[in-house]
C-alpha cells in the first residue's frame, strides 16, 4: 500500500493512493498514519480490505499540500557513507561498521515543502535517500534477516546537510543535519510488502533539472536489514522511527570547485523507482 | 515551582512540589506537564495562583514512582566538553565552540528508574549535568541573555553514556549515547524564576556511596544562555526541547585504570543545588 497524509502542516489527513493513481481517504478507519498504525496489523488489514473492496471513499484533494507521510515520529536515525560510491567522492575510507548520527524529528517536513537555506550557510548540500520506517520495536536483534522483518515500510528522504555546520564547526556532524526542514520526506510510504528487494532501487536527484545523483541501494555498502540489526545493539528502535539509510554519489561536497551547494531559488527533485518523487524550492530562512 | 510527573511509566500525573514539601495535585488544571503548558505563560501562572491560595488538592502518592518531569519531549540536545575540569580530564582540547550531539527523547526515563547496562557494554559511565528545559521557540537567538529568556526550568539528568560505543565504534558520540534508559531526568522541573543563576549551581554525583563529581556550574566553558543562542543558530529549539549541558570532571573515563565503569547491581546517586537528588540502581539490558 501507499500511504500518505494530504493537508495542511500539523493537520494531516491520513489517505491512501489506490492502485489506480486515486485517493482514498483513511479518516474513517485511522486516526493517523504513525507508529501506532504501523505496530497495529489488524488495522493495515481492515485498510488493505477496505482498498481491495473499493469501499474507501475518494478524497477530493485537488491542489492540497502533501504531508510527510508519517506523523509522531520518534526519531530519524541516520547511517553515514553507506554507499561505496559516496565514500569514494568524498575521499573517506570505507566504515567498517555503520557511522551513525541524528536528525531530531522535527527536521521533518512534506515532500515538496520549501527547505529554508540557514542564515550564514555557504554549504547546504542534498542527499537522496531511501528512508526506513519501524514497524515493531527493535531491541538487540540477532540477524539481518530479522532486522528487515522490523521495517513496515520505506519512502524517499532528502538528508538536507550543511556541511560546514557538520564538518568544519567541531563535535559532531549534527550540527549540520539538523537545521529547521532538513528532512523531508515522502510523498508516500510504500509498506514493504511491496518492495521486495530494497538492495535494487534506483535514487536520482536533480537541481535545477540537471541530473546530480543516480545510483542504487545496490551499492549500500550495509544493507537495510543489516543496518536495521546494527542500530538495535545500540539503542530501541520503535514502531514510527525512521533510519535514513545513506546517499549514493553526486553530493555537491563531492564535486570540484567551485562546489555547487544549494541557494535560495534552487529546485531539488528526488526520485526513488517506486516510492515517488519530491520537489523542493530552497529559500533563505 | 517545582513540577513533576507521578505514576506508572506512560501515565503520569501532573503534580506540584509546594514550599511545605507536599505534592499537590495538577490534574484539575494541566493535562501534562510539557512544552505545551511551558510555553502557555496563562496556565502557568494559574497553576502559581492556586499553589498561593492553597486550593490545590494534595496528592496522596507514597511510595508512588517519579516520572520524566515533562512528557512529550521533542529533542534532547547535548553539549559534549563544556566543563573546564571535565575537558582537562579526558585530555581534550578547550573547544573554541560548543560540541553538539543528540540524544533521543525515547532514552528519557524517571529520575530514580532503573538504568540498564546495554549488552556487550564494558564501559558505561555517568554524567550528571544540568538540563535545560525550552519553554519558548528558539531561532537564530541574538544574544546570551535572549537564550536565557527562552529557558523554562531547570532539572537534573545524568547523560549516561557508553564510551566503546561513543567513541570507538566509528562515527559520532551518538551511538554510545541513545542506549535504552541512558537519560534520568528530574525529579522536578524547577522554574527558571526560581533558578537566580545558573552559573552558581554545585553538582554532586556518588556510585555506591562515593562522591565521584563535585563541579559547579561556574566551571561551564559556555553558559547556559550562551549554549541556548548558540544551539539556536544550527537547530530550532521548541518548547518541551531538553538541552543537556555537558558535566564536570570525575567521570569513569576520567579516572586511572582499572577504569571504574559501571556494572549491574551499582547504585548512581545526583544531586544538583535546588533541583533535587536522583538514585539510579544498574542492571543488565
Amino acid at each position: 500500500m501507499k500511504l500518505l497524509r494530504v493537508g495542511t502542516a500539523g493537520a494531516e489527513r491520513p489517505a491512501l493512493l489506490d492502485n489506480d493513481g486515486a485517493l482514498r481517504d483513511l479518516a474513517g478507519l485511522v486516526t493517523d498514519i504513525d507508529g501506532d498504525l504501523l505496530a497495529d496489523e489488524a488495522a493495515l488489514t481492515r485498510i488493505r480490505e477496505a482498498a481491495a473492496a473499493g469501499t474507501l471513499p475518494v478524497l477530493a484533494a485537488e491542489g492540497s499540500r502533501i504531508g510527510a507521510p508519517l506523523g509522531r515520529i520518534g526519531k530519524v536515525v541516520c547511517i553515514g557513507l553507506n554507499y561505496h560510491d559516496h565514500a569514494r567522492e568524498t575521499g573517506a575510507a570505507i566504515p567498517e561498521e555503520p557511522i551513525v548520527f541524528f536528525k531530531a524529528a522535527d527536521t521533518v517536513v512534506g515532500p515538496d515543502d520549501t527547505v529554508l537555506v540557514p542564515r550564514k550557510s555557504e554549504k547546504t548540500d542534498w542527499e537522496v535517500e531511501l528512508a526506513v520506517v519501524i514497524g515493531r520495536t527493535a531491541r538487540y536483534l540477532d540477524t539481518a534477516e530479522e532486522g528487515l522483518a522490523h521495517v513496515a515500510g520505506y519512502a524517499v528522504a532528502n538528508d538536507v546537510s550543511e556541511r560546514e555546520f557538520q564538518i568544519e564547526r567541531g563535535g559532531t556532524w549534527d550540527k549540520g543535519k539538523n537545521c529547521e526542514t532538513f528532512n523531508p520526506l515522502g510523498p508516500w510510504l510504500v509498506t514493504a510488502d511491496e518492495v521486495p528487494d530494497p538492495q535494487a532501487l534506483s535514487l536520482k536527484l536533480w537541481v535545477n533539472g540537471e541530473l546530480k545523483q543516480n545510483g542504487t541501494t545496490a551499492e549500500q555498502i550495509f544493507p537495510v536489514g543489516e543496518v536495521v540489526r546494527y542500530v538495535s545493539q545500540f539503542m530501541t528502535l520503535y514502531p514510527g522511527d525512521v533510519i535514513n539509510t545513506g546517499t549514493p554519489a553526486g553530493v555537491a561536497m563531492g564535486q570540484p570547485e567551485p562546489k555547487p551547494y544549494l541557494r535560495a531559488g534552487d529546485v531539488v527533485e528526488l526520485e526513488i523507482e517506486g516510492l515517488g518523487r519530491q520537489r523542493q524550492e530552497l529559500a533563505d530562512a
